[in-house]
Order: structure tokens, then C-alpha cells, then sequence
């Protein structure tokens, strides 16, 4: 799976300061937001914007990220893994069809635990073969794509534009970066999370990405898996 | 597939008609509410509840019917149906799990088309044949299901609960009623509306579900399938 | 302020049961739904069911508490507050529209701080006077209501029908219900909350609505009210 | 009333496109976004683009639309227009609290039929001036401006920081560019059009905002402003 940050709002800190700033000010965010870029006098430094967003973030007045929207480009992750991406509703996707484009060579995903195994990769590597060559038949035999699909396994590579608002970003991460979480989709925001740290006006931001028991200070799982204690261990017994 | 309609708003006419009342009355909601039930006096009569309805349609005020929710039971769609399913955004699903759930016997979907062509299908349940035998196979060999699912089809059946609000479902028939839709998506629409026009208290909203054509008075697509005149002839020429 | 719950989803831990209980079996949500309510055999317990919810929050499978809708009558909220609850998105809104609807007497919220300082409250009711006195004139000189409201002080009192799903109570009440929260809308939860309470079959469910401190284990914000030890009390130092 | 579009969703139209292409193509979408901007060849012509999105929006294929996003300031709106903005849910706001930020100087909207009216206008002033001496007496008597803003007029000016994607401001053009929309909520959205309209690279994108009429080929409203000939005209009777 290969997923590259290709677009994001531009001047983020910036945005997400002038969104904070309006909500306790008399300034009009067109002056907070000229002043922010260092447009007009008193320009606001990078320090005092990072400390607000910090605050707001620590407050949970989350919504002053919404302003902040990432674009992704996400190739061959598998269709089970975009099956379980796009319950995540707060976001806006654009998949490659089934329906219309017709399947090319190498476009499976092969768990590691199977990649591991000499048999079990045996079993998969000749079941992949035998799935596109029903494929094939079917679409030589008039089949229509849309239908001739409905033998193509989850593993089937799709592609996929996702534009995430940040506090979004935020709230998946928390879920997706957990250890327990299935492992594509895991890897799937461990890139995310890579992609937006390597850009520099957005590697601060990139810091708040986080599985859930960095923020919350500890595991709220049954079991921990040791990053953090467990729930139980730290707030005691009861709820 | 099947499709029962398990659970819904009660009493959603007198529901809508309150909430629709409540905007444009000095009357408090559960005045209006208790006299659409009939529990307190002067009455309100089911003719002149259906009549505002009807206005509130016709003019596009279309919050009041987010009011009234539908829950239903959806067995038996494959996945290539759910996966087109969940990208509405606005309702609830709960679907069963490929992690968590192993599959069992006669859970495929075959297309019309495919069922209709002994070549194919002779095809199809071969390969079906095959998945089965490598899902099998792979959780032998103690690879966890939530990777031997990567060999299941589209073709796998899932169950569903999905929830969704009478705004929505008028919105999302108007797209998946059409007869261009995917065969399995609109079928899933049909019944969904069949459904509802199965209860008598019911049976006045599920006419309200319809093709866009029928809403517009006119069919927006390239090329119309017959059941309304296109665009073009009916607006002419320009955008 | 009067709040009362005029509707909602009926059977609704066995619905929630339904939908969680697909996720992970294999068993139709029909055939469960009708196990849930004792229809068939062998019957789920009430027992069952509110063990598997309890699991099911407790773990943050939260999707499934969206099957339950819940509506209710708010009278007599100021604008001020239908301003600030308007802004939880994931709901659904019919309020009683200043533009159609003309003020009547003793419509004003009076704050409690207001009403207990006794200058303070006969400059307020002086100003109520004069500002209906304002607006029936302008009304009386041909100006539109829709213009005329702009007189209308964040006082005046409004009425809303609101349907929104248990997931979103639940998440909207940890801030609503925080001490720490506006009065009014602080108000608005307690009673939304209390509404629930009255109904047997819900009562169970009203008990999952709590401020965030009880359901963390420790108060987020920056001074705590007293009501659970402060975040840094119980996790430490550091974020 | 003062709209700047602060901020965007740089390379809109190749964004909008990469989104589009990736539905229907075998290429991957990092791929299509680097000819898109002409960063490798073959590169992707302007003419092409405009004419995919031309169809996509034809066609009713809205949601590539959703990965253009813009962030207005939005200075000197009343909190009557605020109140009604904000119930677009699809969309992000920041607003100025009248719970933290004092009232200041000259913060009114006054309605053009008042302003035109010198009887009215006089009313007008007067009361203003009589909710300002109240919310300073309030103010001064030690009420907390949470409380002292219940005096505050829906006249009141307030600033906001709006994120709208493109798809729900195609969605609410429709509603609020009609001239039967309140005056002051369709003067935000003809200014957010112009602002658009301002930019060369947007240009393009604010012509598609249009009010519903105009995309229908008819009026929907009972009665025509005259703009487009009414629905009954058009389609002849019936629904």
C-alpha cells in the first residue's frame, strides 16, 4: 500500500488559529488571519499559535480543526480494507469502480501471516490465479464487469482519494493506531500519520496523531498490550 | 436477500406533522403532539397531517422527515452490494464481521446474468467451489480469520441492521430506484420500500419514495430508460 | 424550560442487542431480533443484553447505541441556548421559527443570576418591555416579522422538536452535563437525562449518561469541580 | 455584512479531477494528480478537466465535488442569520461567543425595510440603544456577560469562520441564492459566489453555483419570481 499526502489546506496552523482566535476575540478573523500570516502588524508568532492550539486541544474544543482537510492518494490497499475505511462517515472518498474498470495483474494484497507461511501462500497464490482466471472467462463470456466482480476476493487492490478534516484524523487515529487494530488499516494511518509529519509546516500536527491511551493516559482495552496501563490499574475499580 | 423492516419510529405521520407544526406555531411541541395523537382536544385529523406533509415535500423543507426513523434487517447481500451500501453516509449499519465470523455453507450471491448463462455459472460456482476449499484450508492452518477472509468474494453474503431516517431514504431511492442502478443495490431499494408500504400507518410515506424522475418530472441522465421523458425534451436546450 | 420525551425507538436495548449481536454471528438480525423480544426460542435475557451493551461501551463499539433515536419536546429554551445546541450537528432540529411565528407574552428566560440580583432584574424587565414594545410597533408600521425580530432579545423563549440517536446523547451529555458547562444547556441535559430516567424500559440506558470525569476516571479540564480528581492528580505529569 | 474567502483548497479543479479519474481508471491517483498538474507527462489539459467535471456534476456524481474545500471570514452578520447558517450541518464554524467577548460599539444589523423607514428606523435606534445601556448596566452590576448577552438583540452582529466543501455549497447555493431566501442569508451567499467568482483558478467552479431553479430548468416553488417559468408549466400537472 503506498499513500501519499497530495494536497492540504494551505497555511494550517494559521487556519486553525484564526478559527480559535474569532470564538474570544472582538477581532474580525480576517485581521487575525492576516496577522497570523504576518501579513499586517502585530504579525502573531508561530510560538503563541502552537500554544493556543495546545490549549484547545487539551480543553477538547476540537472543532476549530475541522478547518484543517488532508487529501490522500491510497493505492492497493485491499477491498477488505477499504470496506472497513469508509464506515468512517465524517470524510469524503473516491474509490476505483469495480463496476467500470476491468482487473490488471498484481492487484492482491497477501496478509503477512500468510506471507509467512510456505503452505498457506501456496493455497492463496494458486486460489489468486484461479480467481482471475474466472474473472477473465466471465468477461470473455459477455459477463458484465459489474458482474463478473462478484468473484473477485477481498484481497483485490483498490485505489482511493480520501480528504480527512483533522479533528477527524484525530478521532481515527485514536482508534486506528492501536495496536489491536486490524493490521492493514493500522498501516494504512501509520502512513497517514507519516505522510503529514513529513511535511514541515505540519509535522506539530502530526504529533497529536495518537492511539487512544497516549491521549487518555491509559489502555481503556480488557487487555493492555503494554504501551500504557491498563484502565484498571490507573483509575482503580469500579466503571 | 431479505429484507424486514424490524422496527420504526411509531406514529411517524403525527411525528413529522409536529415537528413540521412546531415552525410555524406559538404552540409548544407536545400540545401539538398531544392533540396529533388524539389525546387531548381539538383533534387533529390524519387528512390535514398528510396535507401539511404533502406541502413540506413539495417545498423542500425536508428536515421535518429526519424525525422518522426505519430499522432494517438485510440478509443475504453480498459484499460488493454492502460495500456500495455503506458509502451512504447519513444512517447506521452494524454489519457482520469477516474477522470475527467464519464462513459457513450456500453464502454466495450469483448475478442474474451470470445465473443466466450455464457457461458462467458452471464458471462461477467452480470458483466458488475453490474459495471455499481456500478459506477452509488457510484457517487449518491457523491463520486467523480476519486474513483467510482475504480469499472470500464479492460474491460472500453479509447480514445488516441499517437505520435510516425518511429523509434520507427519499433522497438515496431517488438514485437507487432509477433503473440504471446496479441490479443489486435497486433490488435492496425495492423491498426496502416494499417493505414499508407493507404497514398500513406506513403506506402513504413509502409513495413518497420514488426515482428521481418521477420527483423531478423529468430524467437527468444521458439516456432516459422510458419511464419519463429526458431533460432535454421537457426543459430544451442549455445547461 | 420543559423537556419531555415524546418518542422513541421502541424495544431499544433490544435493538441496540440486534445490531451488536450481528457483528459477530452468524445468526441472521432477524431471527435474533425476534429472539431479542421473545418471539422465538430460545429467548435472549434482558441479562444477556444489557451485558453484551455493557461490553460493547465499555470497549467503544459505539455504532450500535445509533439504532436508538430518541425525540423530544424543548419549550421555553432561550435563543441564546438553541443557538449553542444547534451546533451538535449529528441530531435532527424543528424549531420554531421567529420569521413566521409572532412573540406572545411572557416569552424571556430570565438567568438565575439575574433573577436573584434584584437591580439587575428590574433593568432586565425594563428592557423586556421595551423590546416588545419595539418590536409590536415596528410590526404595527408594516415591517415584516421576519425584520421585525431583530429586536428580539437572546431571551425570548423558542420551541424545538429534536431527534437524536443514543451515540450522540451519550457523547453530547459528557459536555453537557459537566459542571463546568453554560447553565441553560446544562439544564437542557439534566432534564433530557431525567426523561429518560422516568421510563422503565430506558432507565437502564439514562444510566450511561454522565459528564466525561466519570466516564474517564478523572476531570479533563483545567480545575476540577470536585466531583473526580483532576487528570494530573491521577495519571501525572506530561500531556 | 463583510465575506472574504480566506482560504482554499489549492489546485481545486486537478484535486476535483484526480478524484474523478481514480473512479474509472486503472491508474493510481498519485499518478493522475502529478499529470493533472502538469508535473509529468502526459500532461492533463485544463479543457479536459473542465469537461469531466462539467459531466460528473451533470450526472449527478456530487461527491468528487467534496475534496475542494473553502474557509470564509464572515464579519458583521447578525445573530438571526448566524442561527439559521449554522443549521447547514455539513459544514465547519467558529464563531465569536457573546459568553467570553464583551459587546462593543456600533454591532448591529438593521434590516433594509428599517433602515428605509425613518418611523422604524428611529424605533429602531432607540431600543438598540436600550439593550447596549442594559447589557453595560448588567455588566457593571457583576452579571457575568454569559448572562448580561440575554439582553443581546438578534440585530446583533457576530463574525464567523466557515469551512464549506463544494459539494454542500453547490447544495445550499440552490436554497439560499433563490430570491424567496431571507434577505440577509442569501446576501452572505451571493457575496461567498463573488468571492469565489474573484479568484481565475475558482472562476470556473462559481459558475455551477446557481439557485435550484436554474439547475432544474423550472421553479419549484408554488409561486415563480419570474427568473424561470414554475414546475406546473414546465411538466404540466400532477406531482
Amino acid at each position: 500500500m503506498i499513500v501519499k499526502l497530495i494536497n492540504y489546506t494551505p497555511k494550517p496552523i494559521e487556519t486553525a488559529f484564526t478559527a480559535a482566535r474569532t470564538c474570544y476575540s472582538s477581532e474580525g478573523p480576517a485581521s487575525i488571519w492576516s496577522r497570523a500570516k504576518g501579513d499586517s502588524e502585530p504579525a502573531i508568532t508561530r510560538d503563541r499559535m502552537h500554544s493556543l492550539l495546545d490549549r484547545v486541544i487539551a480543553s477538547g474544543h476540537m472543532s476549530v480543526l475541522e478547518h484543517i482537510n488532508f487529501t490522500f492518494s491510497i493505492e492497493g490497499c485491499s477491498r477488505a480494507c477499504s470496506h472497513q475505511l469508509v464506515r468512517h462517515r465524517i470524510a469524503s472518498y473516491s474509490q476505483q469502480s469495480q463496476r467500470y474498470v476491468k482487473l490488471k495483474e498484481r492487484n492482491f494484497v497477501i496478509p503477512p501471516t500468510i506471507r509467512g507461511n510456505d503452505e498457506a501462500r501456496a493455497i492463496f497464490e494458486k486460489f489468486l490465479d484461479s480467481a482471475k482466471l474466472a474473472y477473465e472467462k466471465l468477461v470473455e463470456l459477455g459477463i458484465p464487469k459489474e458482474d463478473a466482480r462478484f468473484v473477485l476476493p477481498n484481497a483485490t487492490m483498490t485505489n482511493l482519494v480520501m480528504t480527512m478534516n483533522f479533528r477527524e484524523l484525530y478521532t481515527v487515529c485514536q482508534v486506528r493506531l492501536c495496536t489491536r487494530a486490524q493490521w492493514e488499516i493500522r498501516e494504512l494511518f501509520v502512513k497517514v500519520k507519516a505522510e503529514i509529519k513529513k511535511i514541515p509546516e505540519l509535522s506539530g500536527l502530526a504529533d497529536y496523531l495518537q492511539p487512544k491511551c497516549i491521549i487518555l493516559g491509559y489502555c481503556p482495552e480488557e487487555k493492555s498490550c503494554g504501551l500504557m496501563p491498563s484502565k484498571s490499574e490507573v483509575i482503580g475499580e469500579g466503571k
